[in-house]
């Protein structure tokens, strides 16, 4: 998945690069058939455009094609998520948020364009997202709705996550899993659901690929949260070690590094068995979660 | 409409505190029901039930009703409009941006709560928002759609009013129109339209209150600058004179005091030729543009 150089197989090379293609041009589009002003555009695509892995939308799209629809059916849906990433970032790099200065190795937004520009590009961004998602040919409803509940559950996360906001008896791990739930979990989820709801897949995909989606959300996270204990920032290409010197809850700080191991290993053969009931078709989401595993190795 | 006591219309009086009442009971609903961690809930309370003159919630109800449709089937359209509107505020009073720190007569949110949670509630407001247009009860596709462009419209309107991006050969007439258009004339149009559009009604309704709600946000932006320019803080309830002292383009500073209070009567007429067609019907956006025009004298 470009995520990491780890020898995927060689169709999948081919299939990554047509997807990654196939978003790309499709978020470039939306940017230019935009109605921003200039300074806004320009901001937007420094926030959109400069890089980033792309995993939400692939989703998205392998989802659609893995529950039987075609991709093109799901690119408006398929960048509307990316949209809504991007706007998280931009938001949680502010200084009042995480207070980050690099992302994806270059300076976030309100380094490179001051806090207000950031403010707003990222506001644009979520308002484009829905724009996009309305946009979609089946189901626009439907996943407008998907993609706005996961938003607001990604911003509780945040919320909680910064802020705090915890009940008091809850324990660490009770407060970490909530954490990770909304501020990760919800949108990988949605990527997902809505590449399924998008191809008007029957509930009972949608359902599975929501559960394979919670499983490699929570991987996902778990991922990230040993490469910020244990990487470089040069590696990982935005600053790290910053969760723990901020006492945010992390994998390896409530669990250990060896349980948080175990515990990416058990995600990975999880989201295997749920899939299970789509045969060989469930080949693609078996390599996604093993090339997302394979970041940290 | 609540905005000022200036004599309406006794059944005026009692429609408004029908249509009140229903948009202030569907905001708290949808704000319980809303799965917020409970800080960030309490912050959307305190920015969105915290008073406010619900004009464009109003203005969705009453164009349902003169386009032959039930006001019950926009509530959820009007609700989102508002939750757009109180967005905008709390993330236009941020420092970064206006800085302001009174609204509605309370210290805004970042003043009460924190820089960090008024980013994020602010970011929440508009999640809520797309996710109770798309739970409209008809074209809620169309109505996120509408909603969608008037919020990047808003936000495009917010960058040019705050740190410019102006064509170098736009008149001082030109950028303040393009600012008032934008900032605050789009998502009133859309107010309007989402109130036609919930309903089903014909596409040239549609386009009719469209055009009123053009003339109706440029005149209710040509008031507000009048009213920074001439009002007491105590009167207006938020800070005034901060645009003129901001540099910011206003009706007044461009046009002189004159022409500006011309200009309202201009629009408020023009408010009544668009809407001739509609004979008897239009009873009730007759008096809602001279309630707000009366806001001035």
């Amino acid at each position: 998945m470009g995520l990491v150089p780890v020898a995927p197989a060689p169709t999948m090379n081919r299939r990554e690069a047509e997807l990654l293609a196939s978003i790309e041009a499709h978020l470039e589009h939306a940017v230019e058939r935009s109605t921003l002003a200039p300074n806004l555009r320009e901001a937007v695509r420094y926030a959109l455009l400069g890089g980033g892995k792309r995993l939400r939308p692939i989703l998205t799209l392998v989802c659609a094609e893995v529950s039987g629809g075609r991709r093109e059916d799901v690119l408006d849906a398929a960048a509307a998520v990316e949209m809504v990433h991007a706007f998280s970032l931009v938001h949680d790099d502010l200084p009042a948020l995480d207070n980050d200065s690099l992302r994806r190795g270059r300076p976030t937004l309100h380094v490179a364009l001051g806090e207000a520009m950031a403010i707003l590009a990222g506001d644009a961004l979520l308002s484009l997202a829905f724009e996009s998602a309305a946009r979609s040919p089946r189901h626009p409803d439907r996943l407008v709705a998907e993609l706005a509940t996961a938003t607001t559950a990604m911003i509780t996360g945040q919320v909680l996550d910064t802020l705090g906001g915890f009940e008091a008896s809850q324990s660490p791990e009770s407060r970490l899993q909530q954490v990770h739930v909304n501020k990760t979990g919800a949108l990988i989820r949605a990527a997902c659901r809505m590449g399924a709801v998008g191809v008007q897949a029957p509930e009972s995909t949608i359902e599975l690929v929501s559960k394979w989606g919670d499983c490699v959300g929570l991987m996902f996270q778990v991922v990230d949260d040993l490469i910020d204990e244990t990487q470089t920032a040069e590696h990982a290409g935005k600053a790290v070690g910053k969760d723990r010197a901020a006492g945010k809850l992390t994998w390896p700080s409530v669990h250990g590094l060896e349980a948080t191991r175990r515990e990416i290993e058990r995600l990975v053969e999880q989201s295997r068995v749920v899939v299970e009931p789509l045969g060989a078709d469930a080949a693609p989401l078996r390599e996604i979660a093993d090339v997302l595993a394979a970041r940290t190795r």
